[in-house]
């Protein structure tokens, strides 16, 4: 085990991730991307901007008491305070006090340029700026690292101030000066050289900050620890601002990997295909098939030359191996693939079916055409469990759906509303129940609960907690297939189950069944089957 | 003008590209990409492999008769003879004869590993399947270039035999040596180490073949040029096995654009963006909006807080001219929004509003309390647009809706189907009209179709070709806020619309009208207001 102080890991999806095009994150939404990072392994959160970002304010606020963080401490990002006013009276400053966090992250500029046509002050006020707005923040305990924007273009149009922005900065307090390539153009051998350059030039600790304007961020983020930088600044899944940010991801598994660092807790390695998939989830971004390591298709092989030699030796064919960081080598035409994940699944839900071939056959082969049709077992282990069941012992079955209808209609001057009608038998009685909702799903989960109540008093527990719409093949607009994830709580633990289907709100139902089901067959409720 | 021949770009697209997962082009698909491959005047095209790929075979025959090249020369792609046999007498070595290609370019193990366990063979006879190949192609006229497969981890493990690989291939007539990273796994420093010494030691014209495993392909590229290497390969949109291959167009506009070094002819580089996304086209991708260089996201700036500084000068948030690679700069209306983007964005549209302060204040407020309950406008510039002109001028209106509710139901054994009614006036008339889909939205959608296509016939031109779905606020599961974005075009080019509402049917009425009052703007309807 590392110590996390030697070398930050440090991550900004939270707040320099948001800036991607399209991408906008709820309260609840940046909570839930916290605890994955946490998982991750990461040293530092940058959560957000308080003060700038009324969203941003309420993080921190619920974080306090709604995040339980085992490796990472939160960072708020803010910038030095405005020219020509003390740190302690600008409000800004003030609110990155009231986040209440450990670390503070201060942007500062460090090129002349843009002090002089973007902050439109003089080249000492910047100084005295970073100065004054570190010195105030480490005097109130903080621990202060110092982002300075735009450092490479800086360094190129005038390396004496840049070099005198990290100096301020570090003599003012700052633990970090991160170079950050806010406009990404460029290469690594530059950055490494730049990053040598800095570090005999002032001794700073130095970290970096990438963006993928040239296709180099993490490269670019790889030269910079080779140069001698011990804190990497980086997105999950590389969301940012134009081409993005540099992916944390890869660059953790290349310094592990390649460099034989460690970076990360023990066992985190493992675990950043599930918890880049889970962030993508979050954010409501397709996964990129072809990302590095933790991509669908990042260890696939297509069949022809090489599928023989494969079988006989995968190392010839793979550069790391993809247990490594928790994917797995797909051969694209094997019948073989998806056994093993479908045992693996199996085991970790409590069912050893490696004994019952037949079975693995049999669920693999459900799983393989259901994923052709859009289902995706991988964020839905409840649907995965009950297909599991299904095919072992029968489906456990509390009710059946006779039929549903759902109305929805416009109201003059108010919101609309929706009216669902469910169908359906359970302890042998057939029941008919009408609910309403303020939308369609919601109108057909109070249907379903009203019908089944009775007989199942234990479903007033369970409470659905996500519903997550993605439409499959967007070419054909509303033609499309549509894929729904549902998330339920019973209060203890949640599960997630999944629905397809052309029709959303089928595929909603579908959905709710699931984890309908799943939850009363926690619950222990007997089941008419 | 350059000397094409005093550095190689070498395009794989057809060949080592068409590897990507999901991917298969047709003969047709593979002519319409190498006219375009021609057009960005890369100096080779590799086809395919004729005689393996019955596809290719074909490629190449049809490519005599139906490619005029203008830039490039075309390469068939093949293997070294079989071992015990002679080039000669093998039926996949006349197979490249065949094909007719002023180049040839010639797979070769220089792994010991891959030799005996893969191949199979000795490391002698390895040898000589090389200088046989080799010389067979150039005595029949032929230009040879060796792809050097697993050539750095071969150098890693015994380097002495992959540099007779290189000297084998050289002395026996190759022009060229594409030293490969075919598992995808190596970083820049050490390919540039590998590719000084393989010069150093051997004196070959050597070329660099990347993979993106290590998400370092374009960097590892740049890194062969830098330390030697005068050909390199890629394909465009980086398209290929696994994580993929380098991207050709980021290679050459960082050779361009930040190694000041001339690769392609005159006026090539402005066409780039344009030949990405037709490329994306034809092998049926969704481009990469993140996509260095030219991709949709690549100049968009989120940003209020650089706004108003990138109105003064856009340099100082832009690592290139977009121009330069045919791109442009684009502003996105975000919930930082302040005036100046609604000014930018304004003007982007056609409408120069910064003599109105009051309206854009108007505009402003209005955008900024529309993000806060859920709207996003930086994907959505028609209900943008449609806002301004509200401010301005009065929104148009091409039909008053009255009312609308949408029935879904189930059936049994079949997929759920809905039925819409939506009550409208429209041109003086009260219209009520009943429409059916696979979907509620589709339903609306058939719904408004007909009841308003005698007045405006146009709406036969538009069509909804996308439809996404975000819930804002998960924590509430079915209660939450829905978040609708739909694209529509009317065949020439296409814009998005939002909607939000507590009911997922609501927010996504509003998107589809606000769609076709903006479609129907554009075809010139005139508006009842």
């Amino acid at each position: 085990m590392t110590d996390p102080e030697q070398f930050h890991v440090y991550d900004t999806t939270l707040r320099d991730g948001a800036q991607q095009e399209g991408l906008s994150l709820s309260v609840q939404d940046k909570l839930a991307i916290a605890g994955h990072l946490d998982e991750l392994g990461v040293g530092f959160i940058e959560g957000g901007w308080p003060g700038a970002v009324p969203k941003d304010t309420e993080f921190f606020r619920r974080a306090r008491t709604e995040l339980n963080l085992k490796n990472a401490q939160l960072a708020a990002f803010g910038a030095t305070r405005k020219a020509g006013t003390t740190a302690a009276e600008d409000p800004q400053v003030r609110a990155l006090l009231d986040a209440e966090t450990p670390v503070v992250t201060l942007v500062a500029k460090s090129h002349v340029g843009h002090v002089e046509r973007a902050l439109r002050t003089t080249l000492d006020e910047n100084l005295a700026m970073i100065a004054d707005t570190v010195g105030f923040l480490v005097a109130n305990g903080r621990r202060v690292f110092v982002d300075a924007e735009h450092f490479f273009d800086g360094y190129r149009t005038n390396p004496e101030y840049a070099l005198r922005v990290v100096r301020t900065a570090t003599e003012a307090g700052a633990d970090v000066v991160v170079l950050c390539d806010t406009n990404g153009g460029m290469l690594p051998d530059d950055v490494g050289a730049t990053v040598r350059d800095v570090l005999a030039q002032t001794g700073a600790r130095l970290g970096m900050h990438a963006h993928n304007d040239t296709g180099c961020a993490v490269a670019n983020s790889v030269a910079a620890v080779d140069a001698g930088a011990t804190h990497v600044q980086g997105t999950v899944n590389g969301t940012g601002e134009r081409t993005g940010n540099a992916d944390i991801i890869t660059i953790v598994a290349n310094l592990e990997l390649k460099r034989g660092m460690t970076v990360l807790p023990d066992g985190a390695l493992q675990e950043v295909t599930r918890i880049a998939h889970a962030v993508s989830e979050l954010t409501n971004i397709v996964p990129y098939s072809r990302q590095p390591y933790v991509g669908a298709s990042a260890f696939a092989h297509k069949a022809g030359l090489h599928a023989s030699a494969i079988k006989v030796d995968p190392d010839l064919y793979q550069h790391t191996d993809p247990a490594q960081v928790g994917n797995d080598m797909r051969l694209l035409v094997s019948d073989m693939a998806g056994r093993a994940s479908v045992e693996l699944k199996s085991r970790e839900l409590g069912y050893d079916v490696s004994g019952d071939r037949e079975l693995v056959t049999r669920v693999t082969q459900r799983v393989k055409d259901l994923e052709a049709a859009g289902y995706t077992f991988e964020a839905a282990d409840a649907s995965f469990e009950l297909l599991l069941r299904e095919e072992a012992e029968g489906r456990p079955s509390y009710f059946d759906v006779e039929s549903w209808r759902v109305i929805t209609e416009s109201r003059p001057g108010g919101d609309a509303v929706s009216e669902a009608t469910v169908k359906l038998r359970a302890g042998g009685e057939r029941v008919v129940v009408t609910g309403e909702g303020n939308g369609p799903v919601n109108a057909l989960d109070h249907a379903l609960r009203t019908a089944i109540g009775a007989l199942y008093p234990e479903i007033d527990k369970l409470e659905l907690i996500d519903f997550r719409v993605r439409i499959l093949d967007a070419a054909h607009g509303t033609d499309a297939v549509t894929r729904v994830l549902v998330e339920m709580t019973d209060g203890k633990t949640s599960w997630e189950t999944v629905g397809v289907g052309a029709n959303i709100i089928e595929a909603s139902w579908e959905a709710l069944v699931d984890a309908v089901t799943y939850g009363l067959l926690r619950q222990g409720g007997a089941a008419i089957s």
